[in-house]
């Protein structure tokens, strides 16, 4: 049996907040990732960055408030950070796992970057919040510079940025290579860098790519035979958290169109999820998509555990 | 003319102490870096990041003031970061320079470890000093901890840390891979981020590898033909700084060693860059070891600069 190439997408319950929460919580992520190395499967790894991002941009504003002589370090390189900061728990948590069960095989971070159209209309409506709560008067200082705000009442402003589609994945070759050479690839990590081609040069851009539509694209660039999306449920659900919860099993892209129609996936959380799996299959259309938790992953390949689509 | 594989090693001056400085170094690198490209060598690139680890270490250090649930991000944490945050400028920089001249080459940053031998007599006596100037109360909470510090008159206390020599590079299976692929790789930034193995697992060290060092150990895995070490004098010198400087034009390992002896190449700038290229000459003896000024790089491939260096 050959192996089964796949990209596995894992959430913020993958990494935990905090530097020590991480280094706990990619332990019990890496026994998921080698169960599935376990069942022949050849995995490239993206993940979530959300509360690592949040914590370096922290990081870099509260240096500019004691060393004044620092630069401000934009977003972009603050992902650029969280990704090596990442990749470096997952790969060396996943290369000890596989020792430990005998398996030897490379494991590797590659910092990635993905082009975003400037006119992608999500810039005109930020919507992902980043950094710490800030006073009014901080919150016009960000307005004057150009940057989004957005109020929680009774605890401050935070920055909003935009959410665009991912257009390419700028060190795809890269990835490839390794993933052909039958090497584990951590890539793409927090949905990649967003940036914007201006010319030969490529511009950080003030935004976070969603870290599942990535999966998605990442998985049709490879031509995958599965993406799976690790998450914290252990199947997609009508009726998500009603009296009648009911867990699909399985379900064409037709199917899982009219459900989004029906509003049955929440936005933010599982709705991208879906979505990225349409935008894989519609790319890959003998490929399959599993949603399901780390603890049913290995239930989930052999079809006994989580939610199957396929197109 | 089939192409030369070559390790380039950069110095502080190819970038600079702030994003802002890096950010306009890295275009200037970049030039020297494609003019090696355009002559044909196959780079695979390593670069220093003092200022950047310290810049990181600092910031994740006045986060822990200011939001006290964060916990500490130890030395090979930032070290992590320092990789992707060096890499991510590196890369786009050449990445438009090489555009700019027609090339199109995949580029990419790979994340590194290197092993350290946990007994290396280093650890006993660390010299290598690392982030911001404390107190003597600060001081004495880093003793407390098992750290290192020394004091600079006037100035204040600053942990020192051990720089061990490289014992193996962890993900060189995956440079090895993309260098083969005939792309460009970034690796082993700031030495690579040190770790010691336990079992199956690699615990960050509290060290940092000195650039050079592993340079001389990745050209040497690699079997490159060449090292070339780029920093901020155009040749290595008899008598630096002396009345009678002299520069030299090429030498061989027991020339080199010869005027070791006699003390003429001041330790923690030259004389490791001259231990490099030992090491890598003895491991690959027909290899080329060069030391030159990025503005010299170009007259130094076709022999018109820089110091040559051969078994």
């Amino acid at each position: 049996m050959s192996k089964k190439k796949v990209v596995v997408s894992l959430g913020h319950e993958s990494l935990g907040y905090t530097t020590l929460e991480q280094w706990d919580a990619v332990k019990v992520t890496a026994r998921a990732l080698a169960d599935l190395v376990e069942a022949d499967y050849q995995l490239t790894i993206t993940h979530s960055n959300g509360p690592q991002v949040s914590m370096i941009h922290k990081a870099m504003t509260e240096l500019r408030r004691v060393y004044t002589d620092y630069t401000p370090a934009p977003m972009c390189v603050c992902s650029a950070m969280s990704q090596g900061y990442v990749g470096y728990d997952i790969q060396n948590a996943l290369r000890a796992e596989l020792l430990g069960r005998g398996i030897s095989k490379p494991v590797s971070t590659l910092l990635t970057q993905v082009t975003v159209d400037p006119y992608d209309e999500a810039f005109y409506e930020p919507t992902k919040k980043i950094g710490r709560y800030m006073s009014r008067e901080d919150a016009d200082i960000e307005i004057k510079k150009g940057n989004y705000v957005q109020e929680t009442p009774g605890k401050g402003y935070r920055r909003v940025v935009a959410a665009p589609k991912p257009i390419d994945i700028v060190e795809i070759e890269a990835i490839r290579t390794l993933s052909d050479a039958d090497q584990v690839v951590i890539a793409c990590g927090g949905g990649g860098i967003p940036v914007i081609e201006q010319k030969h040069a490529l511009k950080g851009a003030s935004a976070v790519i969603e870290k599942d539509a990535i999966a998605g694209k990442l998985a049709a660039d490879l031509q995958a035979d599965e993406l799976i999306i690790l998450t914290n449920v252990d199947y997609v659900y009508r009726n998500f958290s009603g009296e009648n919860q009911t867990p699909i099993l399985c379900m064409t892209i037709a199917e899982a169109e009219d459900a989004i129609a029906q509003g049955e996936f929440e936005a933010g959380t599982m709705l991208p999820k879906i979505e990225a799996a349409i935008a894989y299959l519609q790319k890959v259309p003998n490929g399959k998509v599993r949603i399901t938790s780390m603890k049913c992953v290995k239930d989930a390949i052999r079809e006994k555990a989580g939610t199957v689509i396929t197109a």
